[in-house]
């Protein structure tokens, strides 16, 4: 069997596998991810040394010590995975809620009830610890889920998927439910990416490019977010000392992440006073800021930023700075540079804060908060299967419920259209 | 300019127009339909001339009597895109609206709020009325909108869009908010589709042979159906009188729909009694029938049905019929055959009909009514800007909420993440 049989074979039966899964109670697939999660627990030693060929692998590849330190299983991150399946079994399933239902003039009941999507497709990239956290997510929301992992977490990706496979079949439900596919040959991807009618969402996790190839070749929906160039606008009314805590969290409380600040706004009303404080603030955190003129005139150490900086995700210690006229000018900048991931407002004047929250559509929008709070836990969504910053289907950060869709219930009692 | 410049700069204008939209009150928005309402109805003495040259056109290019009459504008089709947009402007506004909101522990106040998609493309073809009813739709949820009307509408189109955008200045609104492409050759498709920066969201109007084209060239997301190959079942408990008076109302009230039935399903423990009732039923209404061996044992006129059958949108006075064994044979026919449009279950039973509207995963699931209700007006969405097959975004018909989509919000009082 060449590649794309064996992906489309695959595919066929995690749609077959997919209507049973729609149709199973809460109760079986929270037991169902509370097994999964002994299993693992149970198959310590079995990980473990499928990590280390991994590991071994990539060594023999040269892998940097960064690309190793995030293949590594110990027993914190495995237990990690079970936790993680014991709090997605603990969320509410979205599945067959009905979220309104309203009565037609001719007596029909009409509703809208949700359902899973289906089939879905994820395409990552080296920490392994992906397959039981996106795997649990798609089971919980009675999905089927066909994996795909990176090469170089092969060994440990298919250990853990057949932990989790054990767990359907001891349950006698479809095992075709988690597919892995163990094809490392990139030809599999692609391959993947072409089964429109098996596959009914791809979710893509992992770096800039991988992402880009996967929108590039994909005919099935993907989800997706590219860059993460969130704002922080200090208004003229903002409270010195919060903007000054908001700032240095968003930067450095973990730099290398999409919802990380990037580029902080000041109104001119108080660039003399806030620049110079936020300028040596910032120095002290060790970060690196770039200014427009105004900045570099009230902090004269700051080096001048260039048009590019202003729209640069760092990911690092580095921070671009602006003064700007007003709330109308920030927006604009938002608008023009931005991302649509995350930005966030200091202020103390209700209206502002008010246009703020309506007027920036970014897929989250804060007032007086630190951007890093841009997360599916840290929002109270429980899990989080990515971010989208696309806005059809879900925007911003997803969790279960936009695992799913909705369709239309009617209920009649022999009514006809006239 | 070039049609690809051409293109993008009306995209682009339409992209910076969508900023204000989105921003507009709903009360503007109203008085802005309204305004395009009184707009169509003084103009109609140019409409119909503008009309006359498409017809005339048409007539040249030797377009069938169908087509023409698709064309056709008089003073009733008129008024029935005026009142439309009255419709419309009487409908609630989605933007804006809070779809949920919690408190966290550490204080932030999260929510959703409902915004514009931005920048809307339509691709039609024929009915000039798609002009008005798109764009008033597009509209009134703070979109932006670029339409791109068939060639053959083109003097019609034209005509209608100058008059909605002349509400637009007037009301110094930007002319922007509503772009007609008037470049008749089909690269301006192609060259529209490739804008994913500037447009995000593709609403194909017409036949398959469009759709499919569209589908296929587009970068941008598209959401459309194919077809409606839509199901009733009719159980072994059914109140034979309604589902006679159901199946004749699926399929004849307008044969020529997506709604329409395609395929009847009747249980085998009525099929001796039930299946020469339809048959008669349906002969006498002109249908003809194509059905399983068990359907011409107790019906034998009735002509042999062929697996091409099963999979048949006739869209025509043509249905096949097939014996099943139960409610399982009837949904896996549904799943194996259906396009995810409309079923019905005819029943008294009520475990059935638990079953039937939870398992079967099309976009409408009804029970005891005609699948002609499948349609946004008649399910209370009021207007519709489309039915969508492919579950991302949205299943189903689509109303105004369909073109909107959710950010988060976040307000809060300085927390930080620790």
């Amino acid at each position: 069997m060449n590649i794309s049989e064996q992906i489309r074979r695959l595919a066929d039966d995690a749609k077959m596998a997919a209507r049973r899964m729609a149709t199973l109670s809460t109760e079986v697939k929270n037991d169902l991810l509370q097994r999964m999660a002994d299993g693992l627990e149970k198959a310590v030693p079995s990980l473990l040394d499928a990590n280390e060929d991994d590991i071994a692998a990539g060594r023999d590849k040269g892998l940097s010590a960064a690309m190793i330190d995030r293949l590594v299983l110990d027993e914190k991150r495995i237990q990690g995975m079970a936790d993680g399946l014991r709090e997605v079994a603990a969320l509410p399933d979205p599945v067959g809620e009905v979220t309104g239902m309203w009565r037609r003039p001719n007596g029909l009941q009409v509703g809208r009830m949700r359902i899973p999507l289906g089939v879905i497709g994820i395409i990552y990239e080296s920490r392994p610890n992906v397959t039981a956290d996106a795997g649990g997510l798609c089971l919980k929301s009675g999905n089927a889920v066909v994996l795909r992992g990176g090469s170089e977490a092969i060994y440990s990706n298919t250990a853990i998927s057949t932990v989790l496979k054990e767990q359907l079949i001891a349950m006698t439900l479809p095992a075709a439910a988690l597919q892995m596919i163990t094809v490392t040959d990139r030809a599999a991807v692609l391959e993947m990416l072409k089964l429109e009618e098996q596959i009914d969402l791809i979710i893509p996790r992992g770096g800039e490019g991988l992402i880009r190839f996967v929108v590039d070749n994909s005919r099935i929906p993907v989800i997706k977010h590219y860059r993460g160039v969130c704002h922080i606008f200090v208004d003229a009314s903002a409270d010195f000392g919060m903007a000054e805590k908001i700032c240095v969290n968003a930067k450095i409380q973990r730099p290398g992440v999409c919802n990380a600040v990037e580029t902080i706004l000041i109104h001119k009303d108080i660039a003399e006073t806030f620049v110079p404080l936020i300028a040596e603030t910032m120095r002290n955190h060790g970060v690196e800021l770039r200014g427009c003129p105004v900045t570099r005139e009230f902090a004269p150490q700051v080096a001048e930023a260039s048009e590019e900086d202003w729209q640069a995700e760092y990911l690092d210690l580095v921070l671009a700075v602006r003064v700007v006229e007003d709330l109308d000018e920030a927006m604009d900048h938002i608008a023009r540079f931005g991302s649509m991931h995350t930005e966030s407002l200091v202020t103390r004047d209700y209206a502002n804060a008010q246009r703020f929250l309506r007027e920036v559509n970014s897929s989250t929008v804060m007032v007086n908060a630190s951007t890093r709070f841009a997360d599916g836990n840290q929002l109270g969504l429980g899990a989080e299967i990515g971010i989208s910053t696309t806005k059809l289907h879900s925007f911003g950060p997803m969790g279960l419920e936009d695992l799913t869709t909705r369709k239309y219930i009617v209920m009649g009692d022999g009514q006809i259209r006239s």
